[in-house]
């Protein structure tokens, strides 16, 4: 029926082997192989550095996750990340006595396969506590075992000494506030804590953007996944959230100095997160401006990225979808407020009009 | 951004709770979360029959696959299926000197999670030898330690002494040869084998068919997923093989009474292997015939299920997508083949022309 | 490369010719032609009366729209519409002087097409003034000509006297104002206006559900198309605003005597707005439910129609998209009120807890 | 029920104007309005030239189309072109007794058009024989009256006075042959025929690849629509055959100085054919390497085009789909032939191995 049936725009191949068999024996049907193919995240490289998508908080059977730490790899290749973090929690291991590995463990298991396939991986474990210290994240560690202590604080710099760089989880979670306790401004000040999860699974914490902007910490966004992130989030191209890192090269050690640079972005379901230069960088690199009538302010946007923009003027509100042109009239003066590009709580980009160029 | 960016037909939704949280602690997106929302496999029951999708071959970290048995049940019930069985390898068991668990540990952990969202479960174990006897699942088994013997003939009668049905897997797997040894076929006449995978992985095994059709054989399909489905076959829907089972209702029980009965079909790609009057009963219930012009044979055909049917007639050959309607001329005498329709080798589902009814 | 690409689920075909030539001379893509293949819009029949899909409210250009009437036909036949009638206003004509045509023209132009290819066309005219009348579609009429006078009353008067049914389009356009004119309420009285269409184009008026539901109106939902409908409303499934008609047959004669009863809704962007017994019937034969946990509410609802479902109880709000199923939890005691089915401005469809059945 | 169901990923949005009504008056859908959002066809510029995407042959109300030349210009705007020429027939005006207007008329009309949204028009016209001379566009013409003569090769002439561009449609139409008469060659000597359509409609003529090869001329894919685009070819991006332009600038000069250059390809249903150098760029342009492992040959081939390729080595076949990226193993020494990218009729562009850049 092959003949019958093609539509090459959106075939779902991969690699075929010499012989493909059709006898009585054995009919293949390679092109049904996805296990090559991925997606490819259309999000454009700005200021020199590369734009790597990443997800830095998840969890496997090594702590209360319900996958083998190579499933993590290939479903993030899938998706088209370039990197991810696995973050087994230390304190809560539900299934130790059932399962041997020590807290390195799941990372041991996870670097062969990213090795294999050319995908970055990042060793990582998550210190969980309660509030008011809450969850952290503790990433490039080189070993976790001396990370776990009982004395949190005494976790975090065990952690730093490795070098690691700590990400503040979820602050608005579970209890709905997103609080800065003076613990966390003391980690802060002393360079213990580096940045924030201001996206975690289907929420973000507003406060937490201030947060990042005033005293200089990474926005991030991540998943936190225990499933599979096809039944939790569905099966629409980059679902989660993630953060978007702005490295000088596609390596670990690159997505280390832009982390520790604060060179990243935290975008989830189209709303983007981080300091308004990235920002900025962003929209200029994905958006194209036509003007088809200067003295009107007719314009035509073009958006090559898988990111859409919202813009807001005096003449209203306009989306420009992720891959998408729309022919629309701006103000000739004034503003414009790019609604889902957030740098502050109360705050999101904004651009003088005319828009001269994108 | 909400209120600019709807679109009903395509929402990812689910359950918000009373309070959907919008202020600078917590801005809640639970329209994110698909946890709860599942497809729909459009499959019309048949002769007053529940038509079940099922997938009877596949493995959890409990032989060798990469996942946890829960996974194996969200996964599925995620896709729109109605039964799995999870038929980890007795023998193969890679991760036994870490992983704590007997034969029957997989489908006790996935026991649980199936009861809590009504999804059916059916208990199963893979013999895994090489040929000439190949691997072979055992169904509805009550408990798979004393399945757990040398001899792989005594192996499947200890299965068959708890009832269970026994399925030939992927008969033309590993060397690309579909070989009926005489160790089947004693087997078969012993009704000591009662199906046969006709669709494994990617490939199906034409001469099987024929097994199936002339020693009252059930069809079956299976993925025999080791790793996740969407990385494996992508993320289009009801991507993997599966097996139709008619049952009388919506159980285990009916399911093998279904099975034992080869009252089954296999489905994968469009392409359909079964009995010849269950695949009449599917193709008369998911098509609709419209006559637009008696005269010529101008005829619109409605397909309202998922599945593709492919026409050939003396006029060439006619596509029924799913979920389309085609309009086209048919002979009006002669026969019209039914191309993805299978019910042998060499022969696929036939009806007379002129079409009076479907 | 056909047999390489195929991919059944998304494949676009159509009648391929008994020879598909493949030689230096010519190359044939025929499964490129999509023109006999429509699409099936899933919405059930109810209450023993077949539902169908129609717009009544569209322009050619022999009134102000910018295509041959042969093209609204076959464009509502690819979308999976029943029936259309082309309501071409009486007096706007700007091309009446280059382009020959009386009032007649465009049924009689269009009526051949739908002909060939069994599709339902009702002959319309739409009467267009000024408020406080507006305009007024008049359908079933069967000679345009002496609808053709001065006065409007007189002029619904004269498609009165052809047995038309007259609905009263957008009477919220164009000053955003829904006002029940004297006019109106006497023509509703004297049955010279049996039909509102609460929903047209990108809008509706809420206030014309209670007309329709206090008045024994008929709730209708039309384009109003000029241009393209896929330029105008993108390519999604099923979107236009459309009435469903629930007929006793597929036939003119039928969609007649049902909106004469009233026997319709207005659907558009996943919202009803209708009689409650209609839509209630609508929803009972879209959903079914599935109790997984009585005790503490827990069910399973499957929607194997194309219309989404937006239930809000006590426990939050639970979306069930179109061809979807959802897990939720309702709550054993109160009601249910489904938000998408508007049966007055301000009343929607509500269900008593628990739901027995659907 | 906004609130509930945003997806960014597929929202349809378009410009809202500064106040969204929702009261019982009126309740805007302004999001369901998609007239000024169109698609992005992403395919590379190459070479320092724009790559224009460019449909040269269609029909109107005019010749034997049904639309109004507007439509024309709507239609393939939203779909993502950058130009188009309208190439009603000469001598075949079915409606010219019903409708006013002479050859220049479908220009006229599309022109204003075209400069409200900032579209590119060319004008053109279709000279309609039979064969051996066939069907003849011309292109960038100033006036079609004095092309109206009865001698073709005085039209042609004609045309050519105007400095028009002339190319030769569908030679494989309608007796399935492509044969090149003396006429043609006369003409192609003469330099009175500058381009060939390669790709009509739903097919191609391999044996035309030659000729563009082998006598410079221009490579023209066109689809030659008389209704809508989307009921013929269906709703898939970027479906009808177009032809790249590889244009200095986005001007209809621009256009005309490339395809006199001979600096043009043609693309249908994933399949390319053009002058191996361009159809290199294209590919260089498009598609990423990034070696996984250089002693084996594991390579991820990157794809951030609309454009699929496939490639064909000793190992067998890979496809790399539209937008996606795969991981593969090419060999280290041989050829690789890209399958879908022709440059003659038994001829494709290949590229040495190993690939060292893309």
């Amino acid at each position: 029926m092959k003949n019958i049936l093609t539509t090459i725009f959106l075939c779902a191949v991969s690699t075929l082997s010499a012989q493909t068999l059709h006898n009585s024996d054995v009919h293949d049907l390679p092109e049904m192989n996805q296990s090559s193919v991925r997606e490819v995240i259309q999000i454009p490289d700005i200021l020199g550095y590369k734009t790597l998508k990443c997800d830095f908080h998840m969890h496997t059977l090594f702590s209360d996750g319900s996958v083998w730490p190579t499933v993590r790899v290939d479903e993030a290749w899938a998706e088209g990340l370039d990197a991810i973090s696995i973050t087994d929690h230390i304190e809560y291991r539900p299934k130790k006595n059932i399962l041997k590995g020590d807290l390195n463990e799941s990372y041991k298991v996870a670097e062969q396969r990213a090795k294999e396939i050319d995908f970055l991986l990042v060793k990582g474990i998550e210190i969980t506590r309660s509030k008011p210290i809450g969850h952290l994240n503790a990433l490039f560690i080189n070993d976790a075992l001396p990370i776990d202590v009982k004395d949190p604080v005494k976790a975090i710099e065990a952690a730093c000494e490795q070098g690691a760089f700590i990400m503040w989880n979820h602050p608005g979670w579970p209890d709905n506030k997103s609080t800065l306790y003076p613990v966390h401004e003391k980690l802060i000040k002393e360079k213990k804590i580096h940045g924030v999860e201001t996206f975690n699974e289907f929420e973000y914490y507003p406060v937490s953007f201030d947060w990042c902007r005033d005293m200089g910490l990474a926005f991030m966004g991540c998943s936190d996944i225990h499933g599979l992130i096809t039944t939790r989030y569905g099966k629409a191209k980059n679902a989660r959230p993630i953060t978007l890192v702005f490295s000088k090269d596609r390596s670990v050690e690159g997505i280390k100095e832009a982390l520790f640079a604060k060179r990243s972005a935290a975008l989830f379901n189209g709303e983007l997160a981080g300091p308004a230069d990235l920002l900025r960088a962003l929209l200029n690199e994905s958006l194209i401006l036509r003007t088809i009538n200067a003295a009107n302010g007719s314009v035509e946007i073009i958006n090559s990225s898988d990111i859409p923009f919202v813009f807001k003027t005096a003449n209203g509100v306009v989306v420009i979808p992720a891959d998408k042109a729309v022919r629309t009239k701006l103000p000739l003066t004034g503003t414009l407020s790019v609604e889902n590009c957030h740098t502050g709580s109360d705050a999101c980009l904004t651009l003088n009009l005319p828009l001269k160029e994108l």
